[in-house]
């Protein structure tokens, strides 16, 4: 049977999380029983990994296995015809029948987008958390440069969780300012080959605590080295994050 | 008793628009019942206008008057413990008592957003319209220059509406393409003096017709001077419209 590769976009606000969960309404759960209806037949949905209840996908990958007659760039056209407005598919095509589209991730991106603002300001509560102090776009940027490299970020994982291995990479991470909204929006992408469980809204805590001035960019270094997670930044919320996309 | 000029922010895809209308869920409602609350006497509020069932708003005026201790500068915060998630108060300050959201209003600026993808795309759908023809940007560009001065825009007034003089300026109409995002958004800028309704969401349509070539950019000069309502652009959706300020 071919394999397929899926590119899916959605708006996490009102899932609850990728991952099946029995009652619970989740992308897995919407996604397999389109696919299910489309194929006529019970198709399992695979992704390049689970994203949390709230956070969003711009772009995540997803793998499957279907008889079809429906040529692979027509696929998303159809799947598209059932799924709800808050989940839908971009692209599609054949993959070798080895492929996975999790274990075959080299490199994923994530955004985490933050707005500093006295007030709330409700056009950008569903897709960024709210600061109501003004971080130091300078020392949120040194901070970043800390956290770059192959290193053990145990500091970045969440309290209670374990891991066998808590080495990963961090390609790059790059903060930017929107200079269109009054310099109001800070943008932080990260790119890695894996990322521990909450690792990159502990990471954007952490450089929002750099540049709240709670911490100095230097006692990241010290953080990481000593993997203090209650040294580090709060986890901070969902809403924030966006799976930008993933790179096989 | 003192009158405050007070700027908002909401998040119109769950409200019924801004005004009151009984049972319905308007921002004029929740809002007065947050006035009311606070300074604890049935207090109302009068916007620059109103706002369409869906249409957003980073700044709308609303003046209100009240007999408070509370400092102008707090207020904001004050009301927004009361006010839902959607809507939001970012600034107030006390303005002459003949002073009137509405009538006083100078120039209002909104921006009408849309995005070209063939499939749709739920991070966006919220605040854009989706069309799936590409737009040409200079196109788009050369319609909005015959729209821009002062004209009678009969044309781009709702069927079934009446109006005793549609003679309203445009101070400009400027179309930007959002480099951030693979060039796909269209922000569509006007500034007058004041909109008929649905002036603003059939301009849009207008555009996107001159965009997509179902008319010339020259024929847009012809339907002004026409009154021509059918040959102008169908009303876009109202989710991606959002008042973004009024100048008084």
């Amino acid at each position: 049977m071919p394999r397929f590769l899926l590119t899916i976009q959605y708006d996490g606000t009102d899932f609850c999380g990728w991952q099946r969960q029995k009652e619970l309404r989740t992308v897995q759960k919407c996604l397999e029983e389109a696919l299910s209806a489309l194929f006529e037949k019970p198709t399992q949905a695979v992704a390049s990994g689970r994203t949390d209840a709230g956070v969003h996908a711009a772009a995540q990958a997803v793998h499957f296995d279907a008889d079809t007659k429906i040529p692979a760039d027509k696929i998303a056209f159809a799947l598209n015809t059932a799924l709800p407005p808050d989940l839908s598919a971009l692209a599609c095509k054949i993959v070798p029948d080895n492929f996975n589209a999790r274990f075959f991730a080299k490199r994923k991106t994530y955004c985490y987008k933050l707005y500093y603002s006295p007030h709330r300001k409700p056009l950008l509560e569903r897709g960024h958390a709210h600061t109501v102090i003004a971080p130091d776009l300078d020392k949120m940027r040194e901070a970043a440069d800390k956290i770059i490299g192959t290193r053990d970020f145990s500091c970045f994982l969440a309290a209670g969780s374990k891991v066998k291995d808590a080495v990963r990479t961090v390609f790059s991470l790059d903060v930017r300012q929107k200079p269109t909204d009054n310099g109001e929006i800070f943008e932080i992408y990260v790119c890695g080959n894996g990322f521990l469980y909450n690792m990159v809204r502990i990471i954007a805590g952490t450089l929002l605590y750099a540049g709240i001035g709670k911490i100095s960019p230097q006692e990241v270094s010290e953080i990481i080295e000593n993997r203090d997670r209650k040294r580090a930044g709060k986890t901070l919320p969902p809403n924030g994050l966006t799976l930008v996309g993933v790179e096989y």
